[in-house]
Formats: structure tokens, sequence, C-alpha cells
């Protein structure tokens, strides 16, 4: 079982210039996907984790897969105005300005044990928001970990305070 | 376990006069979780299903719980253009003019057993254009489940073909 047979280039999507690792084929797979989340647990080394937080959207995938394996919460990192309670927010930025994103600020209890799950780990800029978020609410970040690193975007420097796994490697 | 209690009002949410039901407290709470999970897939009574679809982006939270409890792949239908490879794509009507959804058209093989989710079955324009998106494709619907229905709203008329379980209803 190779995970990476699962994940699809696709040519200029979304836009010219760019290869996207698209894990819908992953995700439709439940074989693979048993897989892959076997090897995002099995990097935890059996360390309990209170809360699973996954970013909008495709975080949100493995994030909840995480969360049910672990025994943990799920918290679902949104862009703006998608959450409906009192939130705080964390800018980051992109090739031309910035964006935001929200975390509900009941999500986290100080001391929580956090895992932060995204899809790609690519320039850092939204898994550093979703750290800042997480401290900010009082959380301790056991491990950012990620489907796929894009390595050559370097986005491992942006978060290297702390321990950071990914179940593939470009 | 009421999974009520882990289901918050928030009123004036997207806009002035909506009761939006936020479900992030039952994400947040692995037990009460747990038993809506369990709720779910009692309800499909051990009907053998070989695909969930999710309805972006809160179906996606359940549905990949559904997807990884039975077994199945999971397919996510998104909102235009975030989907990367080939789509097919189907309209639904909004309070003022038109929205659309897209799938892959690998998604799913012709006599697929589908089991459809989102987290809210409201005006039920979401489910029944994912519906016809699965149904364009060769699937068979086995059930369209929701966490919620908001039955004043009549959803469930316009996906009366379909078997149709709600874990709660107002």
């Amino acid at each position: 079982m190779q995970i990476e047979n699962y994940i699809r280039d696709i040519q200029d999507f979304p836009k010219e210039g760019i290869l996207f690792k698209d894990i819908t084929p992953l995700l439709n797979d439940p074989i693979a996907r048993k897989e892959c989340l076997k090897i995002l647990v099995e990097s935890l080394k059996g360390q309990k984790i209170d809360k699973v937080v996954g970013a909008e959207s495709r975080g949100f995938f493995f994030g909840m897969l995480l969360a049910h394996e672990l025994n943990a919460g799920f918290i679902p990192v949104r862009k703006p105005k998608k959450l409906p309670f009192d939130t705080i927010s964390a800018s980051y930025q992109l090739e031309y300005g910035f964006d935001s994103l929200e975390m509900h600020t009941d999500a986290i209890k100080i001391g929580d044990r956090v895992l932060i799950h995204d899809d790609v780990l690519a320039t850092g800029g939204t898994a550093k928001a979703v750290c800042e978020l997480v401290e900010r609410l009082g959380g301790e970040i056991v491990q950012c970990n990620f489907l796929m690193e894009l390595s050559f975007l370097n986005g491992r420097e942006k978060i290297n305070s702390y321990p950071i796994f990914s179940a593939l490697t470009y």
C-alpha cells in the first residue's frame, strides 16, 4: 500500500503553473485512507491529544478521522464570518495581500494538548496562523501534521518551533 | 447522552432573523460525537454502502466519520471551481438567484450504493442537487442523512423519493 499512488497530480490548478496535489482518490479509497490515518496516528507515539484542529476545508477530512481515532475533540478553523460564535482571528500572507482564519474562543481550554492538521504544508502561512490561534487560547501544540509537505516551499521554517510530521514529502 | 445538548442556538446568524444551529460543540466532544455517529450508522440497519457523499463544507465532518465507520469511499461535493479534476455540476435555488455544486466525474461507479450526508436538511435545495449528481453518475442512493432537520422548511418534500434519516428534528 503506497499512499502516494492515491494522490493525483493536476496540472495548472487552480491557475497556470501550479501542480496541484489532488487528495480525492485517497479520500475515496477506504483502505488507503485507513493506512494514511495509521501513519499519522503512529507519528504521535501514543502522546495524549485533547483537541485536533483542522484548517478549512481540506484539513477537515483527516482532521475528523484523527479526532475520532485519538478520542479527542475536533475544532474547525475557518475563513472569516463562517463560525457563528465568538471568535479570535489571525492573519497570514498570500501572494498578494492577506487573508485571515478564525477559531471559536471556547474551542480550547488552557493547557489542552493540541494536534494541528492540514492536508498540505506549502508556504506555512496557514499553519503558522493556526498555531497562533491555538496558543492565544492557551493550548499546547503537540504536533503539526500534514498529509503532504511541499518541501521546496520551505513552509517548515515558519513553524519550526513545533514538532512537524508529514506523511508524504515532495 | 442527549446529542441535542451539543447543538448551540446562535441568534441572527448569518443574518438577522435566522436562528443558526451551531454544531461545533458536538464536534468538540468525542463522546457526544461518537453517539451521534452511532445513531446515523444504526439508521442504515446494516445496509452495504460503497460511497459516502458529503456536501461542502459542514457535510465533510460526519461524512468522513460515516465513510470510516462504514468502510466506504468518501466523496466531497464542492462549490464551483474547488474540485481540480473533471466535474459535473448541478444548480439549486437560493433565496435570490442560484448556486451550484460540483462532483468529480470519476467519484462514483455505475451501481455504487451511495449514502448522502449533510449537517442540516433545511429547504432541501442542496440535498436535491447532490442526489442529482449521484444519479447522473449512475449511483444508487441508499439514504440521505442529516444531523438535523428543520422540519418547518419542508426540505423533505424535495427529496421524498429517497429514504431520509435525521438524527434530530426541529
